[in-house]
């Protein structure tokens, strides 16, 4: 491995995220003592040397008097660290290298209460094993989807017009913000993997690992998306079979030649058979001999594939009203758990759908107790505002993660995952140890010991980062979710303030909460009502268009008609997609009674003057919530008018131009959705507001 | 000039068209005389000689005995010829040289019928002076129109990735076919006229002299679509203001060069102030001081400027139901009309939205009798079809030329556009003479005497021109009704019949007028009813999608809701578009009583219950359409089912494959549209068919 020189801090043109020099004030101040050896622990001296030049601390020799000790616990080994006082001294005991760094990480984020005497001790450690963020860069500028795929923030950090970037600073800077944040490893292409990014694995593999070397400094691992046809297109074999002798050994040598390049590569995403790639089905085999020969090609290096469960007919026919779209993942996938090896990890969007502002719990991530799962978020706000808008997810996250699956006393969702397959040390097979691939050694910070959480990625290499200042807090949010998945939200956004804005004064800190804490409440007010999902834009997915996928093979309806609005899911009368989940939600989401009411028009057809548990008929609570959320933007263009002179006036401005368009887009989506509900459903507003 | 030589028979590769050599037998076996000299005349005698070639004939020297004499009458000058028998031989008298190339074709279309005894004597001479196909051609491949913008039959026959073709053989094949139809000019290049195109009139003439020189030996002139800021682009001053004397100056030099390359330039075409394109709005200036500007520096040559009418806000909101994009032409050019110069073309869609499969004549062509005009028709199916469809348009624009402005008695459009303005001979001004700018000489040739018809081509560098083979007749015809504004559509289609597959036997003549003469008509069965227009998607504008445009900027609504559809143009409770017709026609559209039913919905809004003239209610009318259109489809595919073995097998297959499409879209619009409207209105269909 190159040793990688610590990056220095961001040129001042780039942001600095939540990572300003200011924020290592406290830390910096102090006499430091980092008792450990070896590249994670020298990036920690690193950090601790230059806080400490900054701001009049020193770095201590072992033994020399300190006010925080960073050291190893022998014994352990992960992600995980103690933090608390010794004495006078704060002390930082890692299970490993990479806890060392989460754990100054952890100091950094306390400041001065990190060296108060009143600090309590704790441990943590991180639910999830592997936290990784999905780029879905194109080496290539995709003639449609750009150098981004559903990229809101200028061009990829890492690929320019076909190439790797000669400066990968950013890359560096970006590695240490995930650190700091809690996340383990990065994907650096596009799960859609275009003719040109099959050659990363091979013949532009050097380019790989060249950003390899300048995440490993942090603690991120490399992971790579591949084409699943990539023997045929690059191993000039006449199939990628995934039962052919040839194409296994194609598959297995590649890898070998992978992991001699990158030793510490971190595994294989695939979405196959899905949107127009290639797969198993081609060659009528299933998903699981698919990823099981990925799986097998990477288990002598202790690697994990990523199975993306993504799979359904998007040329369906919506004439058909037996198709359900929500039911595809699940129907594919649901029928194979226990065939899949161990270090397959079936990654699984949060809802059965696709990143809508509001959809139930995927059921695939209830059904499969013997299957390594990750659950993926969207960070990039590709149905959410596209970083115009702003958008807090993690109200939404939470929500997902801490669903109870079987009923409001039992596990919830992050519990369940996070905890791997039930019956894991019992199986046996290629690449499984008896504890399973995810205990001990080098293999266990790359596979899924602990489970997984994956994201899809939202930066790119606009000045901010995200486009929108604001999204920066999604990023942030996303890692310290996979260490604490019942942290609250606003918490969260309270550390990210802190960090981002050091000594905000409190008038900065209630200006960006009032924005941001209820933003995804806000935009699911004036967007698509109660779970129904889309009326967005086709192709683009910004901005209103009620019918805009209604008549189209995509599978996303509302069947809004003269009485009525919404999507019957049930098993009584509709497509029995309800079927698909545990008791009690089963039972809760089949009765419109029970249902609730921010996703009765996902499971039920109802009439508009359908009464709510809020008291509100569906037809009002879309006037209601429409005229309310296009006020709450108007409202939030005053509130960040108050911030003027209390953040950089770049990033005020960025921000207020932004919400400007937030505001825009917002009237224009409470005026299409009013008058199109009227307009069908002939009833007037309650309150006689304009509808145009 | 630079005489070039009579093109060959086209390559194999390349369907003939309607000049398949076998078309030549009944010329090519007689004995003719050419009794004429100069370009034009070489081209007749080289067309007889090759004629004469392949079917034993004989070209004879003046003085011999002839079948058939061709000669020019020294007494008159222009298009037109006159034809008859004298004794025993058959002659073309014609005014101009350019008349004895049309005088040859129309005995060529005559075959065996134009050596009869009884051949009656005929005079013929085009209605419309200036017979134009503007080629929306794109020297470089725009990034989303492509080559040829809105063009359904591959790349542009002139331009290939930013250059001119090395081969221009079609271009002079396109030369004679467009001169066998009788069209005499063609405009090389978009009228949207992007940064790269607007060299073409200064550094990049000398390939536009190339295009002239191929185009010149069957007399077509080429016109050149310019950039309204091409003194800024290419002259590097400061502004394009049309009144500023060193823009004009600049104009004037650079035209004078134009026509030091190309002696017999055509004139230019410009779209101005209209989607995005510069203009002089852009300066303070009215549309007639940017038009006069241009007609000026072209005045010396005698050619004239034709301007595009087509200037509308395509920034609307669609909150905003005073603005009406039917009014915009008429609100902008209407108040102009007696201030532009006689060499100023005003050049008007036919009707006031843009090329939909029904509209209303433009009430622009009916309000400017002392302007100069020119009826602007599609033949590229932008909104009929995109050439998958069989659509066969004559019977459309034989409606907008025979339509009667004023009354049923009145002389039709087609007779007050080709007689131009009412006050020309008296009025004075640059370039025009005293009777008029269109009178003697060699300007006559170039300007609008007699009126001017223009129309959107829609060949492609596709082995069949037109994509879909059937499209051919559409091109052929819009030369043909040039000529003979009242010639019956299924006349001309009879005609290119017998052109394009001489010896057709009966069953061929019939299965092709079953698919073509009635195709508009079942087109506009399945597309957007009683003339509300557009309903495609947004974008590429094929296929349906009922609310893709309904809330746009785009001013394209049809407003439909629960009660009821359509657009309230009235003068008493709409946008008043109705007041820009005159008498009658003001009246008629003003009621739904009076308003003819195909034109309902684009002129009233009303209760899907309302009765139509045919008895029929609006909604059941939808219903009967949609399910007749798609069922005439189906029919057409079994009639050409019969066509195999009577045509070559690849058009065979061609139209088979196209039909296949055409039936696919046109049972998605039935479905689509019964869909949108049964769910709207609620009222089921009287006879029970399947509405999803």
């Amino acid at each position: 491995m190159i040793p990688v020189a610590v990056n220095s801090t961001p040129s001042p043109a780039i942001h600095p995220a939540w990572l300003p020099p200011e924020s290592f004030r406290a830390l910096g101040s102090r006499r430091i003592r980092v008792d450990a050896t070896g590249p994670l622990a020298d990036t920690v001296r690193a950090e601790v040397s230059r806080a400490c030049d900054l701001f009049g601390g020193t770095v201590q020799p072992t033994g020399a008097p300190a006010d925080l000790i960073l050291a190893l616990d022998p014994g352990r080994s992960g992600d995980g660290f103690r933090l608390g006082r010794r004495g006078a001294v704060t002390v930082v005991v890692a299970d490993g290298a990479s806890g060392l760094l989460y754990g100054l990480f952890e100091v950094v984020r306390r400041g001065e209460a990190a060296f108060d005497q009143t600090l309590a001790d704790e441990r943590q450690e991180p639910a999830f094993g592997l936290r990784v963020l999905d780029h879905w860069d194109n080496v290539f500028v995709h003639r449609v989807m750009g150098q981004v795929e559903r990229g809101y923030s200028g061009g990829s950090i890492f690929w320019q017009d076909g190439r790797l970037r000669d400066d990968l600073t950013r890359v560096g800077d970006y590695a240490r913000l995930l650190a700091a944040s809690g996340i383990n490893a990065v994907t650096v292409n596009n799960v859609n993997v275009h003719a040109g990014e099959t050659h990363l694995l091979t013949d532009r593999l050097g380019e790989v690992a060249t950003i390899a070397s300048t995440l490993r400094p942090y603690g991120i691992r490399l992971h790579l998306s591949i084409n699943f046809a990539a023997p045929v297109i690059l191993g000039d074999l006449p199939t990628a079979d995934p039962l052919d002798p040839d194409v296994r050994r194609w598959w297995s040598d590649t890898t070998d030649r992978v992991f001699e390049t990158i030793p510490d590569f971190g595994g294989y995403l695939v979405k196959a058979d899905s949107e127009g790639q290639p797969g198993p089905f081609s060659y009528g085999r299933t998903h699981a001999d698919g990823a099981n020969m990925l799986a097998d090609a990477l288990a002598p290096h202790g690697a994990p594939v990523r199975w993306r469960a993504f799979v359904y007919n998007h040329r369906q026919d919506w004439r058909d009203r037996s198709t359900d779209r929500a039911r595809a993942a699940h129907d594919h996938f649901a029928p194979l758990d226990g065939q899949f090896r161990d270090n397959v990890i079936l990654q699984v969007k949060h809802g059965p759908m696709d990143f809508q502002t509001r959809e139930p719990v995927s059921p695939v991530l209830l059904a499969m107790p013997n299957t390594r799962l990750a659950v993926e978020l969207q960070v990039t706000q590709e149905y959410t505002g596209q970083q115009r808008h702003v958008c807090y997810l993690p109200p939404m996250w939470s929500g997902v993660l801490g669903f109870h699956p079987t009923g409001d006393d039992a596990p919830t969702l992050a519990e369940r995952v996070s905890a791997g397959p039930a019956g894991s040390a019992s199986r046996s097979g290629p690449g499984r140890s008896p504890a399973g691939v995810g205990t001990g050694g080098r293999a266990s910070v790359r596979t899924a010991a602990g489970g997984v959480l994956s994201a899809v990625a939202n930066v790119g290499d606009d000045p901010f980062w995200t486009g929108h200042p604001l999204a920066q807090a999604n990023l942030y949010a996303v890692g310290r979710l996979a260490w604490t998945p019942d942290r609250a939200p606003a918490a969260i956004l309270d550390e990210w303030i802190t960090l981002t804005f050091p000594a905000a004064p409190a008038a900065l800190r209630h200006v960006l909460h009032a924005l941001m804490d209820d933003s995804w409440e806000t935009y699911e007010q004036y967007t698509a009502p109660l779970g129904v999902g889309f009326m967005v834009r086709p192709g683009h997915h910004y901005g209103p268009d009620v019918d805009g996928y209604e008549y189209t093979p995509w599978g996303t309806y509302h069947f809004a008609d003269r009485d009525g609005v919404g999507v019957d899911r049930t098993a009584a009368t509709g497509t029995g997609f309800t079927t698909q989940y545990p008791v009690p939600w089963s039972e809760r989401f089949e009765h419109p009674g029970t249902c609730p009411d921010e996703l009765l028009l996902f499971f039920h057809h109802v009439p508009y003057a359908h009464v709510l548990h809020s008291g509100s008929t569906v037809i009002q609570h879309i006037y209601d919530t429409h005229f309310a959320g296009a006020q709450r933007v108007a409202e939030m263009q005053s509130r960040w008018a108050e911030a003027d002179g209390l953040v950089a006036p770049a990033l005020h401005a960025r921000v207020t131009e932004r919400l400007a368009e937030q505001r825009r887009s917002a009237e224009e989506w409470r005026d299409q959705l009013n008058t199109y509900f009227h307009r069908k459903s002939g009833i007037p507003d309650a309150k006689g507001r304009p509808i145009h």
